[in-house]
């Protein structure tokens, strides 16, 4: 079905395709932006916008994941970010806002996220988003799950995010005891979103652990250096449809269990947004997009999770640039910046619009065209 | 008959080429320039060269309108812009041609544009270019068409074209009444262009509703965000040929009805020009590039109508620069500039008449060939 | 047997290559360096190596056309450039070596070749390089030919070369006597060389002219503009494999008759050569690249004829810049220059070298590798 | 089997693809970093790390051999190098970590290599390699093997290494002897390393002649320049396939007789490493990776063999820039360079974990995709 290339004498590739070398294709209708919707629903959660922010310290402190919330997106607060690491991460977020020399950067990223983990700092972060009254999201590595899910389910959250750069269903090791996601999921009764995954294989192995959510790609973006450092990159228009075939598969097989698409990576415009979803995605996670707010936590400064790993960093650090608005401008806008990075889901309500669907499900079947 | 490529499992999408990625073959046979004709005919209007103006206020005045139509081109006025909102817009379009930054342009244009539109002005200005005796086309678009389409059509036009991003023939509103193309020009004993339109469905349903011509495309260049903003790019050389094979369709089942493609986006230089005609224009719709002429009626700088939308702009500013000559230089030459961004139509006689070709209509089936 | 691609519904276009697209692959074998012979023949004449110039005043006077023939390659003088125009052109190429603006440089251009052609000065300089006794070739424009061979023949010329960027053997005038290229060659008892074509009809067909050589390309490097201009682009790769498919079925319909290509177009370095070479060609015409040798006319500047059009330019001025070496360095080394532009037949030698070819004509089967 | 193009009639070329243009895909399976093992051995040798020097002046030396082996890779000292024409090189290594001028740097490397050889400095060298206790490998140019080969074997090696930019098993010759690399390694009792090459047809035959290792690859990175100079360009991961499918056609030919694969060029990073090792390398040859460790030989400067060829230098010299950490920091960590230039086997072993792999043959197989 998908063309296979040779690229070389028995060895064969997939083709895989970016978000940038796809394009919406309108139909012979358009509508009214105000005939849109873009609500969506994650088991009992609803939300006015496909919106969930990537649990990175640059978006995501207490404040700001209740910020998204009352905007209509889901916020995810890192439980072995800096605001269970330290008591006031205030005046580490402030230095992170200042600093600008890349690869000085790196080193003292290293060395802030070197202070351990206060398990009992979790539940005070949780507590402050849960008596704003928006919906509770935080994110833990599936190294860590087993240590800290209980700490964290006590807390009382409505969502958990099992995410690291590449999840699966198995995990192999000998020396700890690895956590397998699909006893794991089975024992809560809460909702869980996990990943990133590249491929149909992978996904269709965590929608069968359960998971109410699977996160599609590994969330690389131009600041990103997963490709470099590990070799894996991933042409997320092929990502997301192959999960979406995943999705339609699994929900054949389970006579109707719906799986919620969740896009990570490549996602900087609204224009990206559109297509991500136009590809088959249901939400997409964002990152960088939302550090354009003034009220980010670092000031505008980004930096993947990943960029922090004390032997192997693969992210760099992007030092805070000119900030656009307000976060509730960056989604709705008014924007005055013509490049598509604010009035993200205003944007995204447009395109619908234009190429005449009515809601997200119907827009997922949107036409493509593909080009250089 | 497409290409259609697996971008992922079960998500398809056809391959689309720009104009840059085709070139022109040339025959076994080669021609003097002086043989060969660029005229061309809509309705009961002849025009020595296929050039219509894009409907911008950086490229249309009223002057300008008429200096195009005596240059042997069709001048189109926006009924929307600068010269139908303030009673004297040359203060705005001089400041205009002096502004140099970016980000604040933007917000200067928004606030230009918020200016309302005054219908008694479109009269008058009607009125000047009709006393110059060139054809007469203004331009509404779809959402002001039934507010604005009276006093334009009292004001004494010779073509209606009815203009926005992206038109179809079916546009869904509920709360609005929405403008039915089919019944509207059913009405008119005018004729009206109508689009931009992106593919071959659109486009025969354009056809359909009794459009004299079509607009393919929408009108992106260099400036345009259309595509990071909405996600929505249009592969030229693909959206021509489609709408050339839907012209030729509508021309089967009506038995007769020619309806013209008029090619808007991706289009700099003369042998772009040649290019649009070669995949089956039969003209071309020129913004920007009409701004290089001395006489532009904002010195030079660029933007288009979506650059000001007051919520979502979809263009960039571009600053006035140097400018290349009359705006007769710049249509017909001498030219002294040696990349095609004048004498755009000696250029293109030259074209045709290097692959052999003399006249326009035969020239849409010159060969091409693709590269990277 | 080419692989048609759909540009849209109903236009078709051929797929082109272009030489860095594609990259020599070596066999199973190697070879000695002094085991490969760079010779090849036209008609009576002999050359070490496979390298005719490029007919403008930047790279050919009679000084320089006189140090190609005894380098082992071909000069070619063009009968419509400065040094036929000039009683003494020393002066306007002295100018033209100390010239740096880009813009004023194309208007300049046109002024020094406003002047006209005296006929009374081509015998002069083609007494020089007769006298001189390397092989005499002299370059005139098709539209020029009726009109100035017959001072050139008498001149005493070995090889005339009839080239504009595209010659037909079948060119339409209705008001001047167009030139008939087979009746034309069929009176001569010379060879000739004609072109430029892109293609394999138009090639097969000037080959049915009677002509000795065929040029193929338009002679576009980095600083021609026939594409931006006329749409023109000739995807070099391609157009040589066409047009030696041309020479077999011609060789095979006139039970014989070998005409030799010249490939004309995106040749800058030694791989560039050897690449030509290998889809086909029998010798390359180099313009640009002879301007690197210190002995250059204009001193190193560089500017295509097309350029000095006066009412349509196709080409940009490019100032004269460092040199590398004399001309017999450029040709033969030893080099200096990490980058291929010195010692070109010598490293042409090397590459047949290591892919195991011992001649030209053996050297055309190489097999090719297309990437990106 | 594999995609071929046809270039233009009658010309085909088959379609090549670079490391850089391929990913890895992963599994539904994923292991800890520490279940994994990145060992390799040639003939009696183990390596902890598939890692063998590209005998460049600029990466080896004796004392940085000693260090590689130590590290757990393969030290390799070029026989023909600044070690064995100087008695002290250190002076001229020391002007070369100085030398910034590009122009100059190419004649002054060929005036440093111009120092003849002296044999009885190559027992010296390796002498002091094999005091240290580690596997010593040296490498001679095919044309001086037959030369130098007696000098190199009394010194008392461990393995050969027989490489030229372009290594074939039948080299012509009718002035000098050439090398029979066949008998050549029949006579030897040790084992010899043989390229580089560039297609399967020449590796089958490098095998055939009873090489343990195949050089893959002409060493082309940012630096090289054997495709502008000789039109050779090789797309390693076809490349890599392809010898890859030589290695299991001559398995099967001789009944069991593994060749070792080593793949030598595009390889910056540890994810080019593991790209080259999923596409069925053995082991890859660095060297300008190697020159970012503080105790390269030239404190960080760069550059080919072929830099220096005294008529056709091709490969361009890079002045020391910042270096990164000590070689063991290079090769294992811990790294704070986010760009994959450090810890390169570090990020090897993460690559295999994250895909779900645990050792190397079984990571040859792992799934590729391919982008733009």
């Amino acid at each position: 079905m998908r063309d296979m290339v040779e690229i070389g004498m028995g060895k064969a590739a997939r083709r895989g395709f970016h978000l940038d070398e796809v394009a919406l294709v309108p139909t012979r209708r358009t509508r009214d932006v105000n005939e849109v919707s873009t609500a969506w629903q994650l088991d009992a959660y609803r939300f006015d916008i496909p919106c969930v922010a990537h649990p990175s310290d640059a978006t995501m402190s207490p404040d700001s994941a209740v910020a998204l919330g009352r905007a209509g997106g889901l916020g995810v607060l890192n439980a072995e970010g800096l605001w269970t690491r330290y008591e006031d991460p205030i005046p580490v977020l402030h230095e992170l806002s200042q600093l600008d020399e890349e690869a000085a950067a790196t080193r003292r990223l290293q060395q802030m996220y070197a202070e351990p983990i206060r398990p009992e700092l979790i539940g005070e972060r949780v507590k402050q988003i849960r008596d704003a009254g928006v919906t509770v999201a935080v994110r833990v590595s599936p190294q860590h799950t087993l240590q800290l899910a209980p700490v964290i389910l006590d807390a009382g959250i409505d969502i958990l995010v099992v995410q690291g750069t590449i999840v699966s269903a198995e995990h192999v090791s000998t020396t700890d005891e690895p956590l397998n996601l699909k006893e794991f999921i089975a024992d809560l009764d809460l909702p869980v979103i996990a990943g990133g995954c590249t491929n149909y294989q992978t996904a269709l192995h965590l929608m069968r652990t359960g998971a109410a959510g699977v996160i599609v790609g590994v969330g690389a973006d131009d600041f990103s250096t997963t490709d470099t450092v590990l070799g894996i990159r991933v042409p997320m228009a092929t990502a997301i449809s192959d999960a979406a075939a995943a999705r339609r598969d699994y929900l054949d097989e389970t006579g109707g269990r719906y799986v919620h698409l969740i896009a990570d990576g490549g996602l900087g415009t609204s224009g990206d947004i559109a297509k991500a979803l136009g590809c088959g995605a249901d939400a997409v996670m964002l990152g960088e997009p939302l550090t354009l707010a003034t009220d980010a936590p670092a000031g505008g400064a980004w930096w993947h999770s990943a960029a922090s790993h004390p032997k192997l960093p693969r992210g760099m650090f992007s030092p805070a640039g000119e900030q656009l608005g307000t976060l509730e401008e960056v989604l709705y806008g008014p924007s005055d910046d013509p490049e598509g990075a604010m009035n993200l889901f205003g944007g995204l309500r447009r395109a619908m619009a234009k190429c005449g669907y009515s809601d997200l499900k119907e827009f997922q079947r949107v036409n493509l065209i593909l080009d250089r």
